[in-house]
């Protein structure tokens, strides 16, 4: 399979394109880096993106920028750019790359788990992954030639803790998050929303 | 209580209103009638709103457009309207109303059952509706002074669907939805996504 993963240079983007590399031909999409690179927040960047990377086979995304933050302290730009980013950015790249991708072709969106187990400070968070498990299950239902979606919804990445000074006791290493990943590109899932916690070992 | 119902004109809030009334002191506002009028995707109009409405004990919406379309038919703008309408717009009744409430006051959001049940043409409706409830568990984990936050989660209404000449054999009447919303407004939930199946008779 030819497959497209976007946010390839995050923490998860990276342990996703190893685990595919091995069987798939992968190519990279990132912000600031990769074999392409993708503002997801515009539409028109997103429409350039798939123009230039031709047909695909499937397309993962580990993408998406949302605000943490006390309640109270969250702004409308907070939400705004939340909105925008993370949640009609991956919408956007499901919706526009309906025509690119093959017969039998599926997208992989990231959501967290945020979104049914909120946190102080996830409000905004919680709306975005929320919102995308509840368009991913509506979408399955209507897309055509056999194209699956679906969230997956990670808990919080041991690595990341790491990387933030937190504690990592409870964070799960990328390397089995990414199985879930795999599970939904190379599975028959489809309009379902993925816990990374049903691949731990 | 001095309850302020926002979308009092429509089918859901006329019932709210209704057996709310009996009881307590209600301010019905709607896009274009009622005691004060709003337009909840502008945060200025929500923000006069509450200057001019004063101090309230407890806020109801049952407001927002979001667009029903085939997905493939949905345009960008569909989008845009629904998430800063429905969504954003309810989001900021919540996030501008807060100074306003008096201690121990409540906010009930609308969204629906098509965010955990999803139909085709639900695509944009499905993420408003199931990221409204990801943002309601979050928040309340976070509201200061007592306050309260709910969406209720309805199903078809009956009289609804009468009015779009659908089969309306498996609506529910709006006074047996109305009462979810009375007890979002009288009972101590907090965080809870009220399904007004819940309240069948």
């Amino acid at each position: 399979m030819k497959v497209m993963v976007v946010g390839a240079t995050g923490m998860i983007g990276r342990a996703v394109v190893e685990k595919l590399a091995a069987r798939h031909e992968v190519i990279k999409v990132g912000h600031t880096g990769g074999d392409y690179r993708v503002d997801i927040a515009s539409a028109d960047s997103i429409k350039r993106l798939y123009e230039a990377a031709g047909p695909i086979d499937a397309v993962v995304s580990a993408a998406g920028v949302a605000q943490f933050a006390p309640f109270d302290q969250l702004t409308d730009d907070d939400f705004l750019m939340s909105v925008h980013n993370k949640l009609m950015g991956q919408v956007n790249l499901v919706r526009i790359g309906c025509p690119y991708l093959s017969n039998g072709g599926s997208f992989t969106v990231t959501s967290g788990v945020l979104g049914r187990e909120p946190m102080k400070g996830s409000a905004a968070i919680s709306l975005v992954n929320a919102g995308l498990d509840g368009f991913v299950r509506a979408t399955a239902l209507e897309l055509p030639r056999g194209l699956r979606v679906n969230a997956v919804s990670p808990v919080w990445v041991k690595e990341t803790l790491i990387a933030l000074g937190m504690d990592s006791t409870n964070g799960m290493p990328a390397q089995q998050v990414a199985l879930a990943y795999v599970e939904s590109v190379e599975g028959k899932r489809n309009g379902e929303v993925i816990d990374t916690r049903d691949f731990a070992k």
